[in-house]
This record gives C-alpha cells, sequence and structure tokens, in this order.
C-alpha cells in the first residue's frame, strides 16, 4: 500500500479529487456506520490471522513450521511460539475489549485492575491455558478424518490438506475465546477459516469428539447448534434455523439443531430447527430437508425422487443444451 | 519468484529443459490462445486486488487501515487514498482498454484526445464520481445484514467477518466499471470476490437496496439478474440460466430472473430464466427449483418431500455406514 | 513470524508459560500422530504454491508474468520459468519421497543409485516433460469455456478469471504427479485449488479434453470419477462414492460414477457409486440424485417438484419471515 508515497495529481484530476474528498470528509460523522475514525482501539484481522498461523505451528509441531523441529530444539521452539501466541492474543484481546467498552487510550492506560488490560490478561492466560486439551481433542479429529475416508493415505495427508481439519481446528479454538466472551475476534476466526476452506462453523456451536468434515465447501453450522461424538457431515450441510420471526429478535436462543452421538449427515441435507433432534446413530441421506427430530437409529432419505427419463430427440441442432448461468 | 536467480543445471536436466524450451517456443504462435507474448498491454489480478483494497479503505475508514484515522489526519488520508485509487484505476483501466482496442505503446503515446488515454481518463473520473453514492448504498447493505442475523452482535462484526458484506461491495464496485463497459476489470474484480467468499455474482447483475446475502457460499447469480430493494438470500441460491440453446448465442439477452422488492430466498434454491419473476413480498423456501415466475405475495416450498424413515439393523458390522468421496 | 524476536514475558504471564511448554513437550512422543519433531523430510505447501504459479506463467506465458513477455526473451523467459519448476519439484518430489520412505538426511545423501535423490530426479525429468501436452489439453479447455458460456466475452476473460479453468489447470498438473505416484505433493496441489475456487477434484480423477466446470463452488469429483471429453458440469454437482460401507476397507476400489463424452450436468445434482455409468449425450437436470446408471441420449431431471404455493397473510407483523442460521 503505497498511498503515502504517491504525488497529488494537478489539474482536473487533481480537482476531482478534492471535491470527492469534501464529500466524503462531509458524511464521516457519529452516526455514519461505516466509519471507525478515532477510535483507539479495533481488532485487526491480520494480526488475528498471525496468532492462528502460530497455535497452527504449536498445535501440529513440524508441520507447518519454517525451521525444521528437533528433540534439541522442540522446547525453545514451542516456547518461542507459546510467547509469540501470548503477545498476537493478548493485543487483541485487549483490543477487543477496549473497542466494546469503547474507552480511550487515557483510560485504557490509566485505569485499575479491574481495567481492560487487566481483563486482557486474564482472558490470554485462560485462553493458552486450553490449548494442550485442543491438541487431544485434535488428535481425535485427525483419527476420524483417516478412519472415515478411503482416499486419504495417512493422518499426515488429512492435516497437511484437508479444509475440514483446518475448519475444526480454528473453530475450536474461536470456540474457547467465544466461551471467555471476547469480542469480535472469534468470529473473525471462523470467518478467516470459512474464506480459506468454504466450511462455516459459528464460534458459539458445542462440538463433541471426533469430528469429521469431508470435502465441506457450503457447510454451515450455525451459532447454538449441539454436535455429538462421531459426526460425519459432508459438503453442503447446513444445520441452520428455522423461518419464524425475524433477525434481532431470536438473539441468544435456542434456534439451531442438536445432533445426537454416531449421526453420519450426507452431501446438501438441510436440517433446521432450535427443537430439532437427530438421535442416536442416524444417518440423513443426500439432499434431505428435516425440521423436525428423528428418534435414535434411524435413515433418512428422500422416498425415490421422481425421476424422469426422456430420450433426447436425435435431431436437435445443439449438441450440448445449456443452462448458464 | 526468483527464477532469474536460479542457475541453469547442466547434464541431463539441462538437455531435457532445452528440449522443452524448443517445444514450447515452437507452439507460441499467433493462434495459440493461451499466449500474450509481446501483449504491449494487459490488466493484471494483482494490480486489481491493491485497488479493491485501497477502495475498502476510503468505504469504510478506519476498518481496515494500518494507521489509525483520527479528525485530524482523516482528510489528508482520504485524500491519499483517494489519489492512490486515481493511479491504481487509471492504469487498470487503460490496460483494458488498449488491450481491447490492441493498441501498441507506439500507438497508446502518440494517440489524440478520443485515444485510450484520453478514455482512460475520463472513465476514471466517472467511475470515482460514484464513490459516495457507493458508501450510502453500502450502509443500507450493512444495516440489513445486522438487522436480519441473530447471531450478529453489531454492525462492525458485519462489516469485519460478513463475506455477504465484502462481496456486494466488491460487485457494487465492479457494477460502476461494468456500466462504463471498462473490459476485463469488473470480471476479474467479482471473481477475486468469488475467491474469497464462495459468492458469485456478476458485474452486470442489477440489485437495489438492502442487499443481504447470509453466509453466502455457493451463490450464484448471473449477469442479467435484477434484484430488488430488501432482498435477502443463503448460501446456495442460483439465480441463473435457463437450458435451452448453446452458449455464445445467447450473449447480451435477458438470461437471468427478476427478484422484486422484499423477496427471501432460503438456502440452496434454484431460479432459472430470464422470464421468471418473482414478485414482491415472496418467500421461497430452500432447495426449491422455479422457472416459472411467481404472484407476489406467496410463499413457495417443496411440498413435504417424502422423506422414507427407516430403522437400521440393530445388528450391522459397521458403526456408520459411510458414503465416501 | 516473528516468534525469535520477541522477549519471554516475565512473572505470572513466565509462568504460565513456562507450564505450558511442559505440557507440551510432555506430549511429543513417538505415538503422537499431530508432530513431526525430528522429521528430515517433509514436503512445504508453500512451495507447492510457488510451484504452481511458475507453472501457470509456463502454461499461460504473458498473462500472470510480473514482466513483459515478448519475441526477444520469450526463449529466455521459458527457460528461466523451467529451471526454477525444476528446482522447486524436484526438492518437493524429494521432500515426499523421503518423507514416505522415512530416511534420515545421511541416508539421503549417501544412498546409491536407487535412492531418493536420483528418483526424485527422474520423476521430475518425467513431470516435466508432460508440460507440452498440459498446454495443448488446456487449449481445448480454455475454448470449452468460451463456447460454453454466453457471459464470456473472450478467451482471455477465462483464462484471467474463471475459476472453472484455475481448478483444471492444477488438477490435471498434480494427476501427472498422481500417474507418478508421487507422494503427497498432489493432494495438496488440489487442496490448494479447492482452497481458491471451492472446486474439489481429486488429483487421481482421470478428465477427458474439453472439460468445462461452471461456477464451480461447490463442485466435488472423487478419486476414481472417469470423465469422457466435452463433458460440462456446474456448481454444487457431486461425483461420489455409494453409502456401502466403512472407511479405508474401499481404499483402491473403484467408488466413484463414469461420465461418457458429451454429458451436462446442471447445478447441484448428486452422481454416486462405482458402478453408476451416465451415457454418452446425456444431461443430467439440477438437483437430480442419481445412483444407478443412465443410457446414452437421455434427459433426468426431477419430474416436477411438487411445489406448494401459499398466499401470505396479510397482516402478519413482520414484514421478511426469516431462517437465519
Amino acid at each position: 500500500m503505497s498511498q503515502n508515497n504517491t504525488s497529488h495529481p494537478a489539474g482536473d484530476d487533481g480537482k476531482l479529487i478534492d471535491g470527492l474528498v469534501d464529500e466524503l470528509v462531509g458524511c464521516l460523522n457519529p452516526d455514519d456506520r461505516l466509519q471507525h475514525i478515532n477510535q483507539a482501539f479495533l481488532p485487526k484481522r491480520d494480526r488475528v490471522i498471525e496468532g492462528i498461523e502460530l497455535l497452527r505451528q504449536v498445535v501440529f509441531p513440524g508441520f507447518f513450521d519454517e525451521q525444521r523441529v528437533t528433540p534439541d530444539n522442540a522446547r525453545d521452539h514451542i516456547r518461542d511460539l507459546l510467547t509469540s501466541i501470548h503477545t498476537v492474543f493478548y493485543d487483541q484481546i485487549l483490543q477487543g475489549l477496549c473497542y466494546e467498552r469503547n474507552v480511550t487510550r487515557d483510560q485504557a492506560e490509566h485505569e485499575g485492575d479491574d481495567g481492560c488490560t487487566c481483563k486482557a490478561r486474564e482472558l490470554t492466560g485462560k485462553f493458552l491455558k486450553t490449548i494442550p486439551e485442543l491438541r487431544r481433542r485434535l488428535t481425535l479429529d485427525v483419527k476420524a478424518a483417516f478412519d472415515g475416508d478411503p482416499a486419504a493415505v495417512s493422518t499426515d495427508e488429512a492435516i497437511f490438506s484437508y479444509p475440514g481439519i483446518d475448519a475444526i481446528f480454528i473453530q475450536r479454538t474461536a470456540h474457547e475465546l467465544y466461551r471467555l466472551r471476547v469480542p469480535l475476534i472469534p468470529r473473525i476466526m471462523t470467518e478467516v477459516a470459512h474464506s480459506e476452506t468454504g466450511i462455516d462453523i459459528h464460534p458459539g456451536a458445542i462440538i463433541g469428539n471426533s469430528f469429521f468434515i469431508d470435502h465441506g465447501t457450503g457447510v454451515v453450522v450455525g451459532e447454538t447448534t449441539t454436535i455429538g461424538n462421531n459426526v460425519k457431515i459432508y459438503q453442503g450441510v447446513t444445520l441452520g434455523a428455522l423461518s419464524t420471526k425475524g433477525g434481532q429478535d431470536w438473539r441468544g436462543m435456542k434456534r439451531h439443531p442438536t445432533i445426537q452421538d454416531n449421526v453420519t449427515i450426507y452431501p446438501n441435507a438441510t436440517i433446521l430447527g432450535g427443537e430439532t433432534v437427530i438421535g442416536e446413530g442416524c444417518v440423513v441421506n443426500g439432499g434431505a430437508f428435516l425440521t423436525h427430530s428423528v428418534e435414535p437409529g434411524h435413515t433418512v432419505r428422500i422416498d425415490h425422487p421422481q425421476l424422469e427419463l426422456r430420450a433426447q430427440r436425435k435431431n436437435r441442432k445443439t449438441k450440448n443444451p445449456t443452462n448458464n448461468n
């Protein structure tokens, strides 16, 4: 970004820009929801991404590190990573807290023990302490990915290249920050995962052990979803909210389904509603649309979709009728 | 990219590469559609991405800037950004125009007032003048995103992390360049959005105020689609063209649907055809497949998809029947 | 990544980090599947991405290069690119082979003619020799994209901005490495494409000439899929495996469908099973769910999905009933 080095154009272009500056500055009033002029604190997406990358290295040591990790340097390496993680997340959590409380820089620096800096240190500490347990749970997720996919050659391949592993790694991490009520950061994290993988899991979702998402593009898992152990879902599955009434009235209520242990949900199935429970061991087939509960141990499938088979006219002029979007 | 610093391998590898160079250079003839050897002008995707990032900072000041924006520096900051935007877009529009007219560098430098440089300046000016109106319309989009999503905590969260906001920001910008008939750049812009968000809106689509796309992965909106005010669509919705005849014959015709005001379209619904009109206030439920018009004020749903519920054998050997792709 | 420059915090934060270091180092045993401590060789995703970018420049010269390519410098330019491609892929193939055989650095350096370095040179040579044929096939893919899409203005636009072109370019390249039985690298390559485009084609899939994927988000093509010539598929199409039994038992078997020449498959159709053959010239309409073969020349469509049309109550309180995820 070189905007500070460019010389301002003279003549008509300069006048055009001057006029636009006046117009744009003129609309920067406090009611303008698109601006953060004079905002002392604000999380930064780039720093959050850096934090995710550091966490990935400490959770999967040796896989994504630039340097080779050996038994001799492992301890120092992990200490360095944890120190950096502490620095990045302390800073972003502080930004988030001060942003939420709308404090000035002066207030932040001179406040007492119950202020943002103190709270940020406390939350950062609590967050870091969840890392070992996070690792244990990701071991189970990686095992589930390998066991469940005949195309997988090794657990390494899953860690290296499975978007489902990346998405659940980021969501489980963001979920800890969500539980600590850190503002903005958890959602920024899961949207980084969404952008990279096409898998959109809200940081609020509660997800059991050994969760596997295959392929994953288009998966949506809503904020108040609960998922048991050994659940497997495919690309395009939505665990969403029922259509009832509008928007913000519904905030904080249980709006998304409960999926019990050992359930498999095939591609593009849609399951909606906070009272919908898919019982233990159920299989939901591709394309199903469910807004009610299913008792444990059942298979749900679309009852033979009526497919019409029609021979094509032999003498049609165009070879490939098309449906172009 | 360090290709100029690598030393050419000797021996067999060198011979292999020499042979491949001959073969590849040999096929670089004018009929070869994969090459742009000696192309004097050609837009660059990286520069277009830089332009999008600068626009994002001027439209949402303070959100994505590296430096803190204060009332004292806001005017200079916005002027710097606009100057950089002018530089980047003038250059890329010029590349696009000269590319389209296939002019040489000599021609471009010595041409008269009706040449590419003159036209590029005119179009860049017209484009910049649309920025204030673009901001006004994005304010409405951000408000629609917040109002329509109970998981949204603030409009800031929507700006920071909602892919739907990013996609509509880029499409509305690209649409202005599309209207000015700038070649290549608009489509490159919306494909940058597509890659980042999974939302594919053609720059040609005409979209009303307060448009909200939730989650968004897999959304496709075709070139001649018209969308009214207060429309809300979910992940996987296609507004596409009917299958009738092939390819390029259809260029320029109205091939995609019209969606009137206050319509909501739920996940994975597919609406096709240039004569298809979804009337004011309609609700189209998830998974619907529509190729005809719907009168205003109606709800369209799949009439109770026949779901077969089957208890699973208790003594099956494998716990999780799988459908692995 | 600045973890080596950060100073370790003193006091409570330092103690917290020390405790976590002990806990995390303590679980780095050989059984821990999430670590690669002391792994001498391991492919690097960043280097694989660099390799893809170099290949893109040699396959589409002039489109993505930082410098202008002219007849005068074309030969040197292509030679430089090929030399860099050789360097990057030799290195990554060597990493992959040594990783697979689990050799130490000493073993790798002192081994004989049948060792990893020798094999890596052989495979790199074989891979590079496929580039001219790869170019020829991509010419046909680009032509198919242009011919099949009325929104396409030129083949250049397809090369610049169509995710389908990028995905098939990467898959065809990865497929050659898959055929040479290079470990890990092919799958890392197609997952790079998946992340960028939302199109997930396994490197094992065998794909004929003139293949076109329109829009593409959510497309999944499984490992043992076979696709003929002139096939066109849209966003959300899955060519996947049938649900029968679990996971790794199915590795290596034909699990995914066969699509014959001149078939068109519309958005969100799902076709499953290794014995499923879609015959020459078939058209499969949007949303179809197929687990059995179709004779050549037929159209498959969902037989008029029963759509229920219901007028909305005029006096409902909320204007837009919502289905929020």
